[in-house]
């Protein structure tokens, strides 16, 4: 290739990215990506090409047939779908004790747009609505089993008085397919949490019934000060590669401002790990579990594993639409295009609406 | 469900837990959890239920019968099995050398009670003797092979003299089946290190050929004083999900008092990872392979990759039998209950015996 | 075993060590290892066994036979094949900027000693050659494509500008077959990094895409300084286990002299975690994805997930060559001997050349 040709394929490119980047930073969140995959863009750099090797024209024709596959894919994030997991839990007070109604049942579930599957979920919900109380509140579950099996609730990661653990046979009887069952406790160590069943769990889990449960402290960390708080629920089970219950393009863009803070909340209730990859920045890793680790550290890939969280923060410096997903490959893409636990960090540039 | 019936659900399960809490606690370890599976108390919550919805007889019937799958698991907890791996290994002495005599060979290896699995073992024991020396020690290790194949010992995580290292055709040479080797060598590194075949290892050590070398340093610091020191080795080869060779309800419960300190030393002789969960409370990290961790941090759940050993310790602050995993479910739970790599830590309340 | 029985296999095992010891580290890296399989070395124990119990012919034939195949394997070891991945890219200088230029296309490519397999690779190398800049450099790279579909360059934790991320239809085209594309910036953060498609990525990298990308810092710290620097990537994809594209023994042995400091690099562009399992001495963790640690640390076992990179550095005090592997036991032995995730770390002893 000579010089002068190079730099046509630079120009063009180019022009593409200065348009393909500003519309789709200037979209609104429900098409963040759909700019980048106009046709035009995707044909420039085949017409320029005039010194590389001819190919035959059904492996141009084949290349065209995947890659509109991507396309689509790409185009169609955030997708939309009915249901959304993972929503904030508004407590009812009694007599100062925030109080959790939680009803377990078998709902269908659009992981997908158009793939609907059988899921067990509290409240309707998956994963659950997210629970976000802090250090010292007392708070009341009450437990409604609609499925049918026996079902219980066990609070991952807070320290609670043994009757509270939620394991069935140890720590309680279960709770029978028609009854319900109360949890009642004043809420101990901060951090992020979950909450989930621990009957059955392989399979019980595997089909929804986990939630988040974020405990912020009594004294915040300044350090840890964050403009936004996102939780991201990692799973693998019936219902396929998903974070927050939805597989991609049915995932949510996380969506700051240049110049502010993120707090990713990562928890795995899945049967696999999941090597969270971020591009374009780092993330600082804080917590573990819910503990504050003894010093920040910094990576882009964090492996989270079964029963994990960990809490990083992200500084948006770095304005784009950056992909964001398991880098376990076979969790993220196919030839058919990205899918299962792949999502987009937007970082929009100040005087974007 | 009214308020009032909400109070009786809650108080029935309060009778329930309150007995079933201290007849757990007060029973001798060999029946630490059977107290809670009392089919009076697995019924209560039923009987209470008369505002649900009702249940054809068929999905009642069924939930109790895996619960009853449930129950039984953990009435039998600690199911008596015969065979006991991973006991203190006492050397002989000669002539200031401490001296430790392998066999291998195989046995029939019972992991849990009634399943007999052919394993090829340590001087009968799967993990094989717990080696526990001293920084400095001067050991010998006479290594006799009545397996039908070679085999050879590597001291895993122990910094030795090249020609101890125990790699058939790099370091030495295969020890036939019917022969004797001898490794002998100074102590060096302190730690949670571990001794296994290195031939055909794959299948050797998933077959048993493994055990824990616990070496204590000459100045033991104050901060990592316990009271309980408790190795743990995981496996998952051809024996299935096993805690030092047994598979639930066969497994070994960890019992301290309250305020008692628990130092758990993880080691992984499988081939998966296993995230281990604890219940209640949080386990403080030290040391990875030996190595103290240059500032302890804490989590609720470790994950523990092959080849890795960790060192934790758990503070026993909170009383009651907790349940202690691996967080990949199918590892630890299946319709019929609880299998594989699941035990309890017990905290004991002062004044129980 | 009567003691002066003891005695005898004790000094023969000495005979043959010092031996075999000297003369494999006085070997040219060539047959680092092969000076430990002479069959009389190999034969020696079975001499001096006559007190043990008699074997029949069958079980000893059988495991020699095994023996054998072991032994072919690590006195292979570096075996011979055609092309080498991870080469040094020198790149040209056009205006003060470093350009390189990259075609990806289909090759045969040798894994081990006769076994070729179809790769995809960058300048015909699995890995591509290794691009190793330094922070505040202008680089300029040129892909062309001359792969059957469509393809791009994600440089995996470099924080460029969005429009260089290389995500088809989220940040640029896809770069179709016969055509090429520009990629263009100064190198940001320093650190050990990867570039690899991301397009039909679980496919591609699988299949070869993939190489370092190691930005040296402006200002080095003195405590990361090293004697060797290298970088091993781990992959798993349609080549089996490779360490830097190829499978035992045709991988790569790491030579460093006694008292020299080694740096690894260890990037994960598989789909499975591997930890490698180094002999012999530890290594002290420096940096994770880049990015320095806020305290070093130390251990023998590193897990490293998908996508993660982790330096260390190896101060080479034990004499010796050192098994060196993954510890999935599955992924670096079978009954017929080593083979994929496994090489050796040699330290020779001072006068040896």
């Amino acid at each position: 290739m000579k010089s002068d040709e190079r730099s046509a394929v630079r120009d063009s490119r180019r022009d593409f990215l200065r348009k393909g980047t500003v519309a789709a930073i200037a979209l609104p969140a429900l098409s963040v990506l759909g700019a980048c995959g106009e046709s035009k863009a995707a044909a420039a750099p085949a017409d320029v090409a005039s010194s590389a090797t001819p190919n035959p024209p059904s492996v141009q024709e084949r290349a065209d047939a995947m890659d509109a596959m991507h396309e689509k894919g790409i185009k169609a994030f955030p997708a939309a779908t009915s249901g959304k997991g993972n929503q904030l839990f508004e407590p009812r007070m009694e007599g100062g004790v925030k109080v959790y109604d939680i009803t377990a049942e078998e709902i269908q579930w659009e992981v997908e747009s158009g793939r609907k599957v059988k899921a067990w979920a509290y409240n309707g919900q998956v994963p659950g609505p997210q629970i976000r109380v802090r250090e010292g509140d007392r708070i009341r579950v009450n437990l409604t089993n609609k499925l049918p099996e026996s079902t219980s609730i066990h609070f991952h990661g807070l320290e609670l008085p043994n009757d509270q653990d939620g394991v069935p046979f140890v720590t309680q009887p279960p709770v029978k397919p028609g009854t319900s069952y109360t949890y009642e406790f004043t809420v101990p160590n901060a951090g992020s949490h979950m909450y989930h069943s621990h009957h059955n769990a392989a399979m019980q889990v595997g089909l929804g019934l986990l939630g988040a449960f974020v405990v912020e402290p009594k004294s915040p960390l300044r350090a840890h000060r964050a403009d936004v708080d996102y939780v991201m629920v990692l799973n693998d089970g019936s219902h396929g590669y998903t974070l927050n219950g939805k597989g991609f393009p049915a995932t949510e863009p996380i969506v700051c401002k240049q110049g502010q803070t993120v707090r990713l909340r990562f928890m795995n209730e899945g049967m696999m790990i999941h090597p969270m990859h971020l591009h374009g920045m780092h993330m600082t890793v804080i917590a573990k579990d819910g503990w504050d680790q003894p010093a920040p550290w910094k990576c882009d890939t964090l492996n989270i594993a079964p029963g994990e969280r960990w809490d990083v923060l992200v500084k948006g410096t770095n304005p784009g639409t950056w992909a964001f997903h398991c880098h376990i490959l076979p969790h993220a893409e196919s030839d058919h295009g990205m899918f299962g636990m792949v999502t987009a960090l937007v970082v929009q540039k100040p005087g974007i609406v």
